[in-house]
């Protein structure tokens, strides 16, 4: 019988020195993602992926031994995404990161998995162009996860997900053979979708080695930005659907409810404390920007704002988007945060927002919701207790309310995040049993051994 | 042995009177679509479905007697993607035509397959909105034909293609399953994108009955419009990337080159004749249009553009508009218009179109250009004499030159009309061995008896 040294011998063989990292330390540090108290599994090795070939390689290998596979970017997942499941290999290409090329005229770029998102964009940059999608994380998270995901971010409003600036991929399928999909063009039709097919199946098709993406002209760094408060959330909610209704186009839509307001306000004393129940934050960065964001104002008076108000200078709208940036870090000091993520069309925000609160008190939990309001997808941070080993009951309980709420409304679980482990359960109820077949089809023509990141997506 | 009058009986006791058709001229007239000189199969019969278990019934039976399944809309297509095939039924979506909701505060529309897309873009209107997707068919092609080829059209520069305005489908799988793919919502991650899998497939995976469509706020009926001629098309093609350059977001950016041109005005008289070479059709749509126009016109003087003006009046923009569509209607005038449709990197649109007249020059073929040239999509119309059997070989070994040449300038073989018959033999050029091996294993794993569209598209 093969032993497990051998087979670590195998792949060390067809790796350089280092890339293949059995340290339990080092291990240790590769098995969890940024999703709270879950129980990651115990991987046999780390690759540090420095090339295509190496990809190839651990595929190649993986499928010979039948060693799960779970790839890994910037380990920022919110669902799981990249949590490692027993005896598996963690495949990191965060350690491929050139960025290959940018062709200003063309508006493209070709980059590594491995890059980082604020990497790119600050290379496209220097062309007086950028990178659109801006998830949370793009300081620290890989185009390789975002493209995974199918990130979505504050810009989305105006300029799409992910997989909206995605003109081609390298991918390493299941035991290492190298497909290009997609092309350098904007427009094509020669075969299927594939580019859209791999983009957000969470590596459990195939992992993404390489990307050829759209650039867009790089607007004003600080756009101007108005903040409006409002008695109510939905309140607030309505004045989101008037402004887009006005055909303003706001390039960022972000509403926060007042739990939200109050954790930020208890620690950074922003004065958005009691009085204010919604905020509203808004950006036009359009050459017109002056005129959108004027129009926002009045629109958010029109609708009841409390206080409505356009930046008058660069610094006041940078610390307007500052604040946005806090709620995470702001509820992180009240406990663990599991920050969630469903989606319902524009209108129903209000009656989302309600049904959450409703879950909550009936549980008995904490949530606080931000919102990407021009898109109707809705944060809901679920904190609870810090130091238990997994996620309360309670907790689940008022997320499954949560979860199906969105589902009755049109919506979706997952606006940007993705599936993961956490929302598997969901997943039937929202995909219904031909789409999981047809995924599970999918599945087995691509990964019939089905050991890319299993028990993850779908 | 089961008969050919006993399998048709069963499918007309499946559905209703007068939708399994047998008449031999009826039939004669859905053997063809747009695409000039193919030879077409004759047809077991024809569907028109009135509802999505028409298609169910139809893709059931059409399964257990392995009967190959054409699936048509408006017959549209330019690549031979609605053909017939001996023996098949094809299937006629057409008469499924209801916009079922048009739900204006969302921005979103479902609408049945045979739907024509100029109806759904009126339906639109009603609420100040549109339906972006604009393919010069538009009067006389449906949303379901439109989704299969993932159709382009002029106004892609600006919005995008019918893919970027798809939010969800209702599919019938072959066997007769029905699937729902994607949501209401802009944003969603839950599951593979099997929307996007679907949407330009050519009715090889499935036959789409309905779709959940995006609809954006409508821009002025007649845009501020530019026309700027020039001594080469070189010259045209270096004030596009200008343009594109300068951040201006022209909602349609359309060139044409001299052969076209003398076309239209050896009809029309138009005196864009002898001294013109290239023509540049530009438009802005957005609220600041009038600066844009203004700004796309000097870019275009600052080109070398010989003359370069904005329309003074919505009736010039519409004469405009107007010589740009009558470029097909005065070729046909020459002959038989095989028109194709490769796309490059826009930057190389001047070394496509010299590679384009080189190819007709050697090989004695008459070819006239017209490009959305802000997407670097060309159209080369081939045109040859009439009453002619089939495609004469100079134009096949014309074409031949083009797509290669399209795909050494890192292009695609089609951009917006799909691969049908025309371009099979081409195809694995472009995708390479392992797409192909992909593109085969997801075939397989939708339609194992192969009998969805059968000889297109893959």
């Amino acid at each position: 019988m093969i032993s497990v040294s051998d087979v670590l011998d195998e792949l060390h063989s067809s790796l350089s020195d280092g890339q293949v990292i059995t340290d339990p330390d080092v291990i240790d540090s590769y098995r969890r993602d940024q999703t709270p108290a879950l129980a990651p599994g115990q991987p046999l090795c780390v690759v540090a992926a420095r090339a295509t070939a190496d990809v190839t390689a651990t595929l190649a290998w993986a499928q010979r031994h039948e060693v799960p596979v779970v790839p890994r970017g910037g380990g920022t997942s919110l669902a799981g995404g990249a949590t490692a499941t027993d005896g598996c290999v963690v495949l990191s290409t965060a350690t491929m990161s050139a960025i290959c090329e940018v062709d200003p005229d063309n508006e493209v770029a070709v980059a590594q998995a491995g890059v980082l998102n604020a990497d790119l964009d600050r290379a496209a940059a220097a062309y007086g162009l950028m990178y659109a999608p801006d998830p949370s994380s793009y300081e620290i998270s890989t185009i390789g996860g975002n493209l995974a995901t199918n990130a979505g971010g504050l810009r989305c409003v105006k300029y799409g997900v992910t997989r909206d600036s995605v003109l081609g991929l390298e991918v390493v399928l299941a035991g290492g053979r190298v497909l290009r999909t997609g092309r350098r063009t904007v427009k094509g039709v020669a075969g299927y979708d594939l580019t859209s097919l791999f983009v957000g199946s969470e590596g459990t098709l195939g992992v993404i080695t390489s990307a050829t993406l759209r650039l867009r002209p790089r607007p004003p760094v600080y756009p101007r930005t108005v903040a409006a408060s409002f008695a109510n959330f939905e309140a607030g909610a309505r004045a989101v659907t008037a402004i887009i209704a006005a055909r303003v186009k706001p390039s960022l839509l972000e509403l926060m409810d007042r739990a939200t307001l109050r954790a930020i306000d208890d620690w950074k004393h922003t004065g958005f404390g009691d009085g204010v129940q919604a905020l509203l934050i808004a950006q036009d960065d359009s050459d017109a920007a002056e005129a959108g964001a004027e129009r926002m104002r009045e629109l958010c008076v029109e609708h009841g704002a409390t206080m409505a108000e356009v930046s008058g200078s660069d610094d006041e709208s940078r610390q307007l988007l500052e604040l946005r940036r806090l709620s995470y870090p702001a509820l992180e000091r009240l406990g663990v945060p599991l920050v969630e993520d469903v989606c319902v069309p524009r209108t129903l925000l209000p009656d989302m927002v309600a049904r959450i609160e409703q879950a909550g008190q009936r549980h008995g939990v904490f949530i606080a919701t931000v919102a990407h309001a021009g898109d109707g997808n809705l944060h809901p941070v679920f904190v609870f207790e810090r130091g238990l080993p997994e996620v309360p009951r309670p907790v689940w309980s008022a997320a499954d309310e949560v979860f199906r709420a969105a589902l009755e409304l049109g919506g979706t679980l997952t606006g940007e995040h993705g599936v993961g482990v956490i929302k598997r359960r969901w997943l039937a109820d929202e995909l219904g049993p031909e789409s999981m077949a047809v995924h599970q089809a999918i599945k087995n023509a691509l990964d019939p051994a089905g050991i890319l990141n299993p028990g993850k997506a779908i």
